[in-house]
């Protein structure tokens, strides 16, 4: 983390294509239709994202939204798992199919469609949608375009597919390792709230390396926890979230270990890069919680942080605002650990300790030091509103990867965790307030 | 609820003068000060508020924050339960003495000077303060003042003490019932954050109804559960919230019952005055979870509604957002309570069904008479932001009572819980990231 800068949207872009090589055994196609919705007087454009394993593999993984009401793609998603094996993923945008009239009917059409002309079993296709919800799925439509969408499928890039799965995402995710002859290649959409309904992260993540369906479900569970679930930017959790894995088994796995790392890799970096990306996030925060009995406190306290709109209001006006921070973590500890003793516990932000023994330790130089420490993490100065009052991010890109850096140490055990949060904005708020849906 | 609607400040501050007769036993004083804390380069201006009940009463009960971080007051507060009598309460704002050097000692020395000016035990004195945190208490400042405080007090109104416990609240908090020949009158203060530091919500509540140290102790438990602790502007819990119930004995109690029904009504008309008076406030959100299997889950469902920022803004719009209601309910139940089924869940909002059967019901004409409801519900309409894109509530005083209501029936139970909670707006990222501590 905090390598990578960027001056332009076209210096990131041309990273993006440095890291978007497709593994052997996939393609990628893309195509996009407009649409008359049901449920409103206008057109939409809707983009559709295959990706092909060739020939259909049984080593694949998923996990999914743990949310009650889920999307019907998550609903058939659960039941592909049980399936043999796995040979397209079909992606659509602008409608997530959560809560819709025969949302499981129409997600299996599709599937359908696209397995005759892949020429394989329906059920070795993994629906995914993101967007608005309580809309039906234009199936017919969808139907319609499967040729065209084949069609434009090649095995050089999956940059075009990180593209087409974006809805209000200022710009595509990509991230890659090289494991051995082989690679680990992830792509991402998600940026808090989505179309502008529903916060929704789609994940997939392709690999040559050849890596058993248990290994793979094993790996793939344990890095998610780090990095898909150790992020949040408004504490709230989609219906539609989900993340694949699938390997071609291509190339030969040099070392489970190592390709277990690669993948934490690869999800810790495009989980940052969703924090970075979310909606109207100025300020990526970075919460390390050391000292903890276990990891479950650990990551408690560091989400009781990160979620705190009051820390959130601080950052984001550079405000080192310390008491909020202690506040934060003496909520969580208190209500759901109140057995805890926190009289040991320390809080620095930047490297700078400013709590400690019970007392903050505040003076006019340090707080100069802290205020230069959020300010270097910013990613951009706000543009002042429109006329109608609508704050909207000046930057399209990510121009470093700096975060505001709080540690909390609990001072009564061994158990560390570190969670990616965001600063709450003007710019949130008009996404999600002043755009109607 | 819904009954109260003023047009001007004046009009509101005649209605709060109306229910702001003390009860017998009781006097009220405040007085004010400028002072140079330690910690900053500038004056700061302190109010000092004194209730006393005469003579000092075994008859009183306190509940405090659950955080692990609590203010020197909370401490003491705390150990005063154990006390034989209570004599007076002395509070301030300005400074929180949260994670302050001395804070106990600095908060014992003004409950003392109290105490010899009004020739009670030291221990019969209790600390309240809310304000900064991690500023040094002005210890010897505050004895200085204290017989100018001592000399101000008059058993007429408690509605200046409502006033001088402000610190960024807009407007007063005044309650008050008749029970028999007795009263129960109560004050609060809080308003998301203060100052701008912390969230702290003080509350004090007088009666001269002759209910016992045991009972008043029982009915004040359970009063506060359903309504200060059925509230959420931020999600969460200052350092130093307090709340305290002192009966002077001098009526007698007719029933019981009807004193608690009346400490009830007190409760939850102050708590829903505090969420009306939040920090950028436009909607007041009244979520009702019926249907549940027990009544902590109808209020993890309702507060996982009211704390959504996805919800928060929508409402803020104008925007009834089902999608977005549904994501939080299921956000819960999914992950804290998996086994319940929720497939017979039903969503309404103002009256009108939303979700049924697993299905969003949705036309443009209900979606008319939604936004209706949220328009109806609004607490003013937000003037534009200044030139530095700061947004200031364009009213001090609440112009009516409405609510924005969400009923969630769970289907699968009998239980039920009410929550209230408010949208999240430019005005709240104003007070909380646009002005520097």
């Amino acid at each position: 983390m905090g390598q990578l800068t960027f001056h332009s949207e076209t210096e990131r872009h041309e990273w993006l294509r440095s890291q978007a090589d497709l593994p052997a055994g996939f393609k990628a196609g893309v195509t996009s239709f407009t649409f008359k919705p049901r449920e409103m007087n206008t057109t939409a454009r809707m983009n559709l994202t295959l990706l092909t394993c060739d020939p259909p593999t049984e080593k694949f993984a998923a996990v999914f939204t743990r949310n009650a009401f889920p999307g019907a793609p998550v609903t058939i998603g659960r039941e592909r798992l049980k399936e043999k094996k796995l040979g397209a993923v079909l992606v659509n945008n602008k409608i997530s199919n959560v809560g819709a009239p025969d949302g499981v009917k129409n997600a299996e059409t599709v599937c359908a469609a696209v397995a005759a002309a892949l020429g394989i079993d329906p059920r070795a296709v993994l629906p995914g949608s993101t967007g608005v919800i309580g809309w039906r799925l234009p199936a017919e439509e969808i139907v319609a375009a499967v040729p065209a969408l084949v069609k434009t499928c090649q095995d050089q890039s999956v940059l075009p597919a990180a593209e087409a799965i974006m809805t209000t995402d200022l710009y595509p995710k990509v991230r890659s390792v090289t494991i051995g002859d082989g690679r680990i290649v992830g792509i991402a959409k998600g940026a808090g709230m989505i179309e502008p309904n529903l916060a929704t992260m789609l994940v997939y993540i392709l690999t040559d390396v050849d890596v058993s369906r248990n290994d793979l479900r094993d790996c793939l569970a344990r890095a998610v926890e780090e990095s898909f679930n150790a992020i949040s930017i408004d504490s709230d959790q989609s219906t539609s979230d989900t993340v694949v894995l699938i390997s071609s088994g291509k190339a030969p796995c040099p070392d489970l270990e190592a390709f277990a790392h690669g993948l934490n890799s690869v999800c810790r970096k495009l989980a940052a890069d969703i924090v970075r990306n979310g909606e109207g996030v100025k300020h990526v925060i970075r919460v390390t919680v050391t000292g903890a009995p276990d990891m479950i406190i650990a990551k408690g306290v560091g989400k009781s942080v990160i979620n705190s709109p009051l820390v959130q209001c601080a950052v984001a006006g550079n405000d080192p605002n310390v008491g909020r921070v202690l506040m934060a973590v003496g909520k969580f500890i208190g209500n759901e650990h109140p057995d805890i003793n926190a009289e040991n516990c320390s809080i620095s932000i930047g490297g700078q300790t400013v709590f400690a023994n019970g007392v903050f330790q505040l003076d006019p130089d340090r707080e100069t030091v802290l205020r230069a420490h959020l300010e270097s993490a910013q990613l951009y100065e706000s543009d002042p509103p429109d006329a109608r009052g609508v704050f909207t991010p000046p930057v399209r890109f990510p121009p470093h990867e700096k975060t505001v850096d709080i540690c909390v140490d609990l001072g009564c055990g061994g158990a560390r965790f570190t969670v990616l949060g965001a600063d709450r904005t003007h710019e949130y708020i008009s996404e999600n307030a002043d755009y109607r849906s």
